[in-house]
């Protein structure tokens, strides 16, 4: 303490330097912030021109790079601020660094908070260039604001039908798929860090888990480039939703698996040699956080959707949207809370939400709440991708080699590859409705790296390595963006790939063969898995589905009926439901089924009682269900021409359950 | 550098305790804002019923504080953590404390940002209770991130047609009556405190300054309670605007009001004494800061209805909601960066917003912006009111002295009956329309205090002065959140005020004499600004108003083309023009005007050439101007009752012009 020696007046003094101080902190974050949404702004008019001129080389995301990239020279090269003396640098003994610093300023105490670590060899470097710093984020905002409603969203706005038509294929794509690309791009950019400890241009330690971690962060995919076109040009819904669907579970896996890989800690020394039971303790950690993140999520989502669904909240819009977007975003906190991995728990809650909640919220929240997070999703992106374009000037300690520059351009297509041809080709042997070549090529092709690697990347650039990857990442995001990004429409004609298909009309347009045999892939897992959806968590969760007194047993009769909501039991009902894809897709998993002996009779039977009355339809559908597959077929297209998907829907009800 | 000493294990075991450290500090991090999300999403629960059962006594803000009491004590008397025993404190002879801090621990460099200061005479209390301080947000949030949503939401949603009608009496309660307010609040409270020093209850310093500071901070009304059961019950639009009005400018003035108290310092001594010159500074400052905080928002609300107008963003919705999100945001920073207050600037901006760019944004924009701004406020609000009701339990330092306490509540109400009742006085003198003596009374009652007085009160707790305004502040708000918003409905069937009352229908249900004399109310403002906006601005800024090649001197033919919008030129085009209210209004004044010798015949010549071919409802519209007021009423009701308030304005707009 020394508050004796100094007068009143002095304090003062201090107090009023102190306060300009941090009046000077605050316009200068304000100033940057301002510079972020100036390049927003610039980037939204800017697209909005290419969008009206329909020029599609460039995406928003490309674009918001190339400001990013313009404002970091500027501020690289343009701008010399004077560097701030008042920077002092304490050199104290503390047995760790405590994440609150109270520090006595003669009688006055300031609190600190870590922020993080500098790197030590750095140091004068980062004294000489005070204004890049300052226009840095902390790196714990990419992962912690600016993800979560990206893959929010993702997940939200998911197009189930065709996500869970293909969801073998995507899950074997993103779990296997990520984890072959992972250690293929990990093996080969270990060759190339031995090569390069040959020839001595190797600055630091370079472990095989560090390779290894390069590899999963460069493995989460993120063709938001590609996707936007192919949305625009309506390109076949199979293939877009075999992409979209990987990239979503490959960000998740990414995450979890590098956060594993970093958790590898042999036991005992430091030397970071192999360690089967560190190893395994990885994997199990993996596994670990991977379904606890999932459960957390999940679970929100099933919360929200018992609120919504016993309450009448759907009367207030307002209270409605807000409830629905604080659960969604509880999820990431509760996750963090526990442990979990909060980004992956909210891309699962997105898919909950989207699966039941959504059905119970009124019309108007629906609406806002996707146009709410298409907003957020919009703003976080774009953000995240003008970032990147500044931090390549901007950050202070990038480690561009060029050996592993090349070496990781190589590792990530040879890994690309090592994901998309292999699997493809064991996919396709289960697979009747094969994923052609074009396919394949194009989904290769459509290997982008965006917001997650970033993210990943710059969470930590402490050590050499962790900085050589974070600077190689951001030419590879880059190139990709651009080069492959920039070069969609091009790659599709090239390949031959259909464009203009109107998903619904294209269900129809494929010959029968080969439309039966998309429905068989994936079933295994898709029909198990929907039977018990259908018959009993959608009862539950949502007002709609089968009644729960009609799919429960008997005995079960009184908790049946409280759960089931009124609306469930009333046919005019089922037509609201959103889901109408879904349920569409299940009446032809049982025409398929119909002569390939499983069997859904014991469903058919409890549930077409209640539908006794629509006598007609009713014999008609049966009717379909037992006749030959080419009655069936021509019987649907039938119906389908003469009247709205939603009659249709209604008609066949009977079926589906 | 003590790089030498350690080991490289040594360095690596240190390096897991502080990852360690980072995480424990990111985990609380989450768990305090899940604590707050639940708080949240228990608020919209439990307000849902009380709307579902039309149960008016609490309103949510005063809902969210009752909670955020409950989770206090919980907080404060349920859990004892552990002190954090790492939390070193440093005691450097520093000259002042920098912004950033690099510490050196054991080779290892850490960034250590200031957070704020910590009261000296507290520090030892601080240590003990860990926990209760983690909870505490960076009080900078609340003015930073937290108002600015309200206050732009507040001005966006302003109901432009009563506001502009009554905006003399609304700029001399917001800026006369603020000032009053402030100087018999200061004046009261410095007396008590004066009575404190001779009964030796005053602990430490407490100068006039401080006592007007506190006249300013609680001098910001907040009647959202008693607005939303306006808004419901459909109390007279009048006094609706009146108080709403005033409680939207008086937010704005009292920010900046006490920021200029702050800012004045008595040249050369700290005595803290009068001086005339520093005085004059402090005014000078108020008005500098106010009119350059005014100017960036209207600025930024202009540049965005220019680039709103002039491109075809409208095309794309999505591009269209996101350049409007950013450039209303930005005028905060913009402000702030500039060192005017953000949050007057923000609200500024949301009316010229509201009044300019709304009309140029598409149908689904405009849903779009007012149901997002809707939410951000929803939600900023209840946050606030729940973190008042944690913070009278969690906040360490309060000063609570029952002889303030009581000596504050009676000046907060002696301040606002010098506020209202001679201001009311003075005002009818020139009003017409007069504001009736149970108005007065409403108005008084409506005195709540609430987000605003609690963010500036928080700002700033360092010295024993300020805690004691601050727990004082915290104690005034939940007094009149809960009696006097509670007391709403009951007050108002006390003092006879009208509910269920129509906007439009009150309009024509008000006698002939009585009307007229509305119009004339404020008129000699409203009009030279009206003719001016409608004329030059609208038009310019807008696809609405008459053309400027019409309104503007024939010299400046050519720019009046090219910035006339082609939609400007269609009659059809006017009728989607949102400002109906004010167009309907103007017709009004006309009228009066009509036989008032006051003469706006030239604008009616230039624009009633362009409508000569509507010549039944001209001719019609010309007898209405020029006949006596009796028909001109019975027209008009007529009119109304046959057809739409659109085909009505489309009608009229001759007159209107």
């Amino acid at each position: 303490m020394v508050l004796g020696h100094s007068t009143a007046q002095d304090s003062a003094i201090e107090e009023m330097v102190t306060e300009k101080q941090v009046e000077a902190v605050h316009r200068q974050d304000s100033v940057n912030l301002l510079i972020f949404i100036m390049l927003l702004t610039l980037t939204i008019l800017t697209i909005w021109l290419f969008k009206h001129r329909r020029f599609r080389f460039l995406h928003e995301t490309g674009l918001a790079m190339i400001y990013g990239l313009i404002v970091g020279v500027v501020l690289r090269y343009g701008i010399h601020a004077p560097s701030d003396i008042n920077n002092s640098t304490l050199t104290c003994k503390l047995q760790t660094s405590p994440a609150t610093l109270l520090v006595n300023v003669s009688g006055k105490t300031y609190e600190y908070t870590l922020k993080n670590e500098v790197g030590s060899e750095k140091q004068s470097n980062i004294q000489d260039n005070e204004m890049l710093r300052k226009v840095t984020f902390d790196t714990e905002v990419f992962f912690n604001m600016l993800l979560p409603p990206i893959i929010f969203y993702a997940g939200y706005s998911l197009k189930r039908r065709h996500f869970f038509r293909n969801l073998g294929s995507i899950l074997a794509y993103a779990f296997l798929g990520t984890a072959i690309s992972c250690l293929v791009i990990g093996s080969l950019v270990y060759g190339c860090v031995k090569l390069m400890e040959v020839t001595k241009t190797l600055k630091g330690p370079f472990y095989f888990t560090d390779c290894l971690f390069f590899g999963a962060i460069i493995s989460a995919t993120d063709p938001v480039t590609v996707l936007a076109i192919f949305h625009e040009l309506h390109v076949d819904v199979e293939l877009y939703a075999l992409l979209f669907g990987e990239s979503v579970l490959n960000d998740a896996v990414a995450i979890v698996l590098s956060s594993s890989i970093v958790a590898y800690q042999p036991a005992g020394d430091n030397s970071h040699k192999f360690d089967i039971a560190a190893m395994f303790k990885s994997i199990g950690m993996f596994l670990g956080i991977f379904s606890g993140s999932f459960a957390m999520g999940a679970a929100t989502g099933v919360v929200t959707a018992l609120v919504t669904k016993f309450t009448k909240l759907r009367e207030f819009q307002l209270l409605e949207t807000g409830l629905f977007f604080l659960m969604s975003w509880s999820t990431f906190f509760l996750a963090e809370a526990c442990g979990y991995t909060g980004v992956v728990a909210v891309l699962f809650c997105g898919i909950t939400q989207a699966h039941y909640t959504y059905n119970n919220l009124s019309t108007e929240s629906q609406i806002r709440t996707k146009q709410l997070f298409e907003l957020l999703n919009f703003l976080a992106e774009n953000f995240i991708f003008s970032y990147m374009g500044l931090a390549l000037f901007t950050f202070q300690n990038h480690e561009f080699n060029p050996m592993f520059i090349v070496g990781a351009f190589l590792a990530v297509f040879i890994g690309r590859a090592a994901n998309i041809y292999p699997l493809s080709f064991l996919l396709n042997l289960g697979r009747r409705n094969k994923i052609r070549a074009n396919f394949q090529h194009m989904m290769m092709f459509a290997g982008l790296r965006g917001a997650m690697a970033f993210a990943l990347a710059i969470r930590d650039t402490a050590t050499y390595a962790r900085r050589m990857m974070f600077s190689t990442t951001l030419l590879i995001v880059f190139f990709t963006v651009w080069v492959f990004g920039g070069g969609t429409t091009a790659m599709l004609s090239c390949l031959n790939i259909r464009v203009g298909v109107d998903a619904d009309a294209d269900q129809m347009a494929v010959p029968e063969n080969e439309r039966r045999s998309t429905k068989t892939e994936s079933a295994w897992l898709f029909r198990l898995w929907y039977n018990f959806d259908h018959n009993y968590l959608k009862p539950l969760l949502t007002h709609s589905g089968p009644p729960l007194t009609a799919t429960l047993p008997s005995c079960c009769g009184p908790l049946a009926r409280c759960l089931t909501s009124p609306q469930a039991y009333e046919n005019q009902e089922q037509l609201k439901d959103d889901d109408s894809d879904l349920i569409l897709n299940d009446g032809d998993i049982s025409l398929t089924y119909g002569d390939s002996t499983v069997n859904t009779e014991t469903i058919d039977n409890s549930s077409s009682r209640r539908f006794i009355g629509n006598s007609l339809e009713d014999a008609i559908d049966r009717e379909l269900t037992c006749g030959d597959h080419e009655l069936v077929l021509r019987g649907t297209r039938l119906v389908m021409e003469e009247s709205e998907p939603v009659n249709l829907q209604a008609s066949r009800k009977p079926i589906a359950m």
